[in-house]
């Protein structure tokens, strides 16, 4: 593996054997793995869990890291080709990112949505522009419209709780007071996908997942479920709660920016705020299965996104899914860099 | 030792038994002894010796650590129960909390006083909820009315000096423009008191340190008296400079808000103007033991708590305390992370 | 070597010995030569590559290094003497230094030019007071007037890249939308004078190098050429692009404060503002050798400072100078602390 860029990169086997080795790697630590080696870390967006589980699991590994935060104790970075910049911004990804990958033996790139051209973002036109910058083995630490450490993570805890493969995920947007990116709706739909899941997207009006997401996903189940000889994952859009709860194992809730609109600001904070009732509480899960597990991937906005009580009650595993980031990324570490030696695994 | 929250957590001997550790471990390095163990840091407010020192100290012992700094790469984090939030603050610490303990063997937190409300500030309502989502060893690196770090260097240093443990240790106040927290203050009384010293606090009438502070110090002086078999440490408070300072030993120079319209910011910002000529300088020192020592925490605001000539000269020791936060924290944190198999010490 | 802090204070056999000790650390690693030491990093300003590099470099040994950065996170720091701190800034660094040094085996400071007062920056006020509170081996990560880093990465980039030693370098005033510090120009002066070639300083009117610094560098041309027994380097200066750039084996493009009304914003951005056209591109290059390179040492302002297809094309070798950054660092914090064991190199 050279990168680690969105799960449809990899084989359905592939992922399994990234879940086999974050599995072992927790069972027994290798403390000297990747002694010597260096994760460079470019934020661009802020962070918690992905900052330090990154710092974390090469810590684990014997490793170590440094951090790149423009704006914050470095310049800020220039992406436009072809820009005069004349203006507020003193340093190019063109030279930055060749530079930061220089000093180090993997990279981790978070540059979030600019949310203001759907296909733009979509086409992660940002995030290309980055990755052929970089001759290091890559980590996408959140683009545009993936988000592929924590769809692992993710997978992991799913497998941990017991909820069957073939299970019934339901993707709840909730209501967040400003447009968030798509890249968790995305990255969470194409691993269910993949996993064989029967996805149920439930959303307002005006707040569907584009197309090409969709058939993305709809692409992997296919080759996925050809792959083991069974039925393909299925993925369905509703604005019913009800009918999207019906018999659910997990409802994974997730706040985004109205398609509709996207980067009409305006357009799209009315439709936001005329569906902020949309703050899961306990009566959502009515027509659930009892044991139906609540999952986010975090920061959650409490009471706004999800009621406290229900974060706080039986249903939610949003810590398992947040620890689960460690053993993950250490995984994904130790893939990209594990010494020549131990190739097998 | 699971938890390094407040001295008062500790009994004499366990003091004693850390500043040994402390000293142990700079005269005998063990550079491998916390070999793969991660230290979290989440600083709430700003810092230079704890960020620096605890960075230090725990790559000292061979182990690693990582930064989070809400508001600086970061979300802000919420710390109001039941809050709903709609505002500008994206995550709460009822989930970045465990989930920061989740990624590594130790986690230490400062969280200022908010400086509105004494009793909320005395009875550490935040950090005590912050304390209870953390399920790892947990470190206070100041909270709104403690700095055990501190305290512990401070009595490190106080002993290296060769102060008598009996001696007269004058905290005086200096003034400040901005009301700044009493978490300094009430540790220093407290290390004192447990050292066994003649303390004399010496502020202007409006800054007497709340009761409380003064109880928990006394009953902590009467504990360690009887488990010594001696005369207990006493605690007295005045606004007369020559009274105090008569035979002083060392004077511990700290800012602290006015205490009796703490939180009324206009009231307090016109007390701490009317003692604005609280600038410690020679003067001060006539009737002090002319090897009088001079203590500051850090950092100090020049020619406005302490003049230039008195921090440069000969009396001032606030060099060596800020160095002994180094193996304070080594100490401490080797305490709580120090492997199975050396549990003897 | 105790210091470093200007390439003035080594002679020019030392440099070639870093540089030797640069090149071998590239080829045979010593992944532990530096186990358990510690850098500081102290940066008053931003940083990219140096923050990077200096991370990395200390971790490829084996190291640990913590990084302080005033104002996000850490205390603003006064270096004024004699202040009355009733301001903003929190913290002197007459406290703050000799502490962070307490708690390393190396510092490393980066503090910019004030950029109001000539004498004061040529003269390196501010960073020989900082340097005079330090008690450890120190490094100058970019003061007033100097970058010797940069200067030692160059000197390996300009070696490497087959320059002859008596080649013709052209430093090379470009626009840039604020008035920035003379470090780098000065150093890459120096630098260029210790190796030997002829240097030709190509500005506009007003940005004449002042004579303090090509002074300097004269006197290290003719010390080093008498080492050497052989011509020393010649130092021009000239506003004739032609003139300059003919038979150029190298030209080292740089954006720097006019000279002529240092410190008066207004007179400096209308000088600046009229030789805006000073934007590199490859028809600077006619009378150029054709093999003949580019250098800056980044960040650069893309089709501000120097265009889009030079900056893409065979010329260029920013890549490379900023990669350099690594080895000679390594070079620097080897030989400030490496193990007794080991002084031969």
């Amino acid at each position: 593996m050279q990168r680690f860029i969105d799960l449809a990169d990899l084989s359905r086997a592939e992922v399994l054997a990234l879940l086999a080795l974050a599995a072992r790697l927790e069972r027994a630590p290798q403390p000297q793995a990747l002694a010597g080696r260096i994760l460079g870390l470019l934020f661009m967006n802020p962070s918690l869990r992905t900052l330090a589980s990154c710092q974390a699991a090469m810590a684990r590994l014997g490793g170590s890291s440094f951090v790149i935060t423009p704006g914050a104790g470095t310049w800020q970075l220039e992406t436009r080709e072809g820009a005069v910049m004349d203006g507020g911004v003193a340093e190019h990804i063109r030279e930055g990112l060749p530079v930061l990958a220089s000093y180090c033996d993997a990279l981790g790139i978070r540059s979030f949505a600019d949310g203001k051209d759907l296909a733009a973002d979509l086409g992660e036109q940002k995030f290309s522009a980055m990755a052929r910058l970089v001759d290091k083995p890559l980590i996408n630490l959140e683009s545009a419209a993936n988000h592929p450490c924590q769809a692992l993570a993710d997978w992991k805890t799913l497998d941990e709780l017991g909820i069957p493969p073939t299970g019934k995920l339901v993707l709840s947007w909730a209501y967040h007071p400003r447009p968030l990116p798509l890249a968790v709706p995305a990255a969470t739909v194409h691993m269910a996908a993949m996993r064989g899941m029967q996805v149920t997207i439930l959303r307002p009006e005006g707040f569907a997942l584009p197309t090409p997401i969709l058939e993305k996903a709809r692409r992997a189940a296919a080759a996925c479920a050809q792959a083991q000889g069974v039925a393909p994952a299925t993925i369905e859009e509703t604005s019913d709660v009800r009918e999207a709860m019906s018999g659910a194992h997990v409802v994974y809730v997730k706040e985004w920016a109205g398609t509709t609109h996207y980067g009409d600001e305006a357009a799209d904070a009315a439709a936001r705020r005329a569906a902020r009732h949309w703050c899961l509480n306990e009566d959502w899960f009515a027509a659930a299965s009892p044991q139906c597990r609540l999952m986010h991937c975090l920061p959650v906005r409490r009471n706004v996104a999800i009621a406290d009580a229900l974060l706080d009650g039986p249903r939610s595993v949003v810590q398992r899914q947040a620890y689960n980031r460690l053993p993950a990324q250490m995984a994904v570490l130790y893939e990209l860099l594990k010494p020549r030696e131990t190739v097998s695994r």
